[in-house]
């Protein structure tokens, strides 16, 4: 099945450039593109290629020429700090025929940022208030590097919307002040994350989602619909809805996203299909697979399992060998997570796992600390030390090293305890796998087991 | 500055493209790249460029075409499942010209990988089996997809390498008989990283650095020297090595990367330098900055925090409130880390840092949760409980609710309790800041602090 990704079907369509050699060295891992491609789809702009390239001049200009040649509106990150190795905005400068002007506004929005660290006030700060005459600065609510929008067509200089209280430009009436045309644009922003998520939210996003609402008729509606599924292979699930895969419309298209243990199933429509038609699919589908439903969204596990532990008012705690506190950083990652969550016992050692959590000297040294005994009294103990309602407990052979024969690496106990029992499983989850794997599929069952129980309470 | 990045020097030197409308919707990171990167970085090739694509037949062959003129090497990711979505597969077959035979080997394989999951084994999964004629097939020990290596230039089928065993094909012997031609090829990896890894470890890195030696006068080394520092804004670190850095030869090229407050400081040279004259520079470098360096090299903090904490032979513990028990996923991320660490109490609730803990009543009472007399006790008193060395301890708003006018969103207590003392700070992140970046900016100071702690006592 193809999907329709014909140019004349998208006119809001963005490409994103990222710039910084220490992308292409392994360095640094891009974890801004996914969070910008899923803030452009939810304002109707789809994503359709993302290019990392070096801090090189030549480079930047291939990229930004080749993407203008593929769509309308291009998104740079990174090389906007103030040291020699950033160059993105004389490059830009190049790009857009202009030069480098001292702007009031940015200066005092740096001299004020910075007024309680004289330290990162210097000349070469200085050089961040110097910003492209004919780009529309938007501000960097935190930090220096001024946020740049280029028209490609226009070199006409554009006021600086910040207002004298840094407060973010988000009303239509200011945003439509901003003079942007159609059709090509290009918005540099900084490449640290919080500076660019911030800039995106409060800045870049309300000026495309006007865009994109001045230009309904051309501009498609993007839908996507996740449903969560567990417990199948990905050929076996595939096998189960091919009646109903091969009755969708070509505009409708399916997804398989298997990751850690759960299958992302997704539909997507770029701009034919409504959200009610696209809904009517998913509801089909449903009957087919009940058994191996998660959930009815792309939501994460543990924001699913915060929401059913505070619809039922219920509190957890975790004991944790193998997965060493990640299982607490995940189930306390929500705000509001203080409702649910009291606390957590990582007992990485065998006397932490007796004294803390009062596993018996016997049970360690008879079964071991990777045993069905074991993680139980580690479930029980942090449930009784914690007064929780729940508990979780996992131990397991995360590697490389401490593998036996009987018990290779891979090899994880996860017990969870509620008010009225406990229970345990082993999972092996192979031995070619690495340890950081091992452990995120262990986090990754064990709140699946909690996603279960907590649903069979309802 | 600018670096010479121009082809001429550069033979060996390799694109990724990433295939999956995952990773555009935003669904998925790529960190499949980053660790690419390096890898191919450490085998002396270079990585120009990365792009991201969606699985569309144009845009894939479109990518390949554009990556092909730009250099000699291209390895994709993605899209070779056994559902429809998955097209890579059959768009490689019309790139190169070529149609799917089954492969016996690559049959045997998967049925031998899924001998015990007769679930797994069907109609679906037998379209794996089916492989590009023209294709030399390198084994995937760890999952279905075969991975292929296509030449430009060549439609000869080449034979399945894997041995009966399905043992790794790593000596030079057997790798020379692959018959890749130069220049140009292309080697199709699976997108799931666990896989990737395996066969890039295995399989496509052992035959890069075959070449990479065959071509030896042609293939440049790629030179990369990091310094981890800590304490000085980028642009005060900037003036006060500015004389040094304008001395760097033009081949020699100098990043600044901040993240999480450490600058990585990373020297790089792209084949015009030996180790020994980047290594020299790097010397001459250290004086300047002997205030600020935490590293002379690429390390996490966690695993400097674990090599300082075994040299002394000592042992740690954590009690962590805000940081949820990520410091703790980070102490034992390493292997090996049982040497030294033992375990950690995430005290959420204040009833856990009371019971558990032993904070007295009343200082939460008197002083709150996120105070010094607070978060001191938290690391004495897990100190005590676990009975080591040191332990650490954290109190903080996170955000986004919780904050009070003394006690803005972004506070964060960190208490380090030693044999000889326990000290205490209180850092501001920002109230601007997200939650998960509070967060890792805690974890950050609570490991130098103990980078620090433990160096002071050599």
């Amino acid at each position: 099945m193809q999907k329709l990704l014909t140019p004349e079907l998208h006119s809001m369509r963005a490409e994103i450039i990222t710039i910084g050699d220490e992308l292409l060295i392994g360095q640094v891992v891009d974890t801004n593109s996914a969070w910008m491609g899923e803030r452009l789809n939810e304002a109707g702009i789809e994503l359709y290629q993302i290019t990392s390239v070096h801090d090189n001049r030549e480079h930047i200009l291939k990229a930004i020429d080749e993407a203008f040649s593929r769509v309308d509106i291009v998104l740079t990150t990174g090389g906007l700090g103030p040291t020699k190795d950033d160059i993105t905005k004389n490059v830009m400068c190049e790009y857009f025929n202009t030069t480098l002007i001292e702007d009031v506004r940015v200066r005092t929005h740096i001299q004020d940022l910075y007024k309680d660290r004289p330290d990162a006030l210097n000349r070469l700060t200085a050089t961040q208030w110097l910003v492209p005459e004919s780009a529309t600065i938007l501000p960097n609510r935190v930090g220096s590097a001024p946020i740049m929008v280029f028209d490609e067509f226009k070199v006409e200089r554009l006021k600086f919307k910040v207002n004298e209280t840094s407060e973010a430009v988000t009303s239509d009436s200011q945003l439509s002040t901003f003079n942007i045309q159609p059709p090509k644009f290009l918005v540099a922003l900084p490449g640290v994350p919080h500076e660019m998520k911030i800039a995106m939210t409060e800045q870049v996003l309300p000026f495309l989602r006007l865009k994109a609402k001045g230009e309904r008729r051309e501009a498609r509606d993007i839908v996507h619909r996740t449903i969560l599924v567990h417990g199948i292979p990905e050929s076996k699930l595939a096998i189960l809805i091919e009646d109903w895969e091969n009755a969708l419309p070509a505009y409708i298209h399916l997804a398989y996203l298997p990751k850690d243990g759960i299958i992302r199933l997704r539909l997507s429509s770029y701009g034919e299909a409504t959200e009610k038609e696209v809904q009517s699919y998913i509801d089909s589908l449903l009957p087919l697979i009940s058994d191996y439903i998660l959930a009815n969204e792309d939501i994460s596990l543990e924001a699913l399992v915060g929401r059913l532990l505070k619809q039922h008012a219920m509190t957890i705690a975790t004991a944790e060998s193998c997965t060493g506190g990640r299982l607490a950083a995940a189930l306390n990652a929500q705000s509001g997570s203080s409702a649910y969550y009291m606390g957590s016992v990582v007992a990485y050692d065998n006397s932490i796992k007796e004294h803390v959590l009062g596993v018996q000297q016997d049970t360690l040294m008879q079964y071991g600390a990777v045993s069905e005994q074991t993680v139980r009294k580690m479930a029980e103990g942090v449930r009784a030390l914690m007064h929780t309602d729940f508990a979780i407990a996992t131990s397991g052979i995360a590697g490389p090293t401490g593998g036996t024969p009987d018990k290779p690496v891979g090899t994880v106990w996860i017990a969870w305890a509620t008010p009225t029992a406990t229970e345990a499983k082993c999972f092996h989850f192979g031995a070619s796998r690495e340890r950081e794997q091992i452990t995120l599929r262990a986090v990754t069952e064990a709140l699946v087991r909690l996603v279960k129980c907590l649903k069979s309470k309802v």
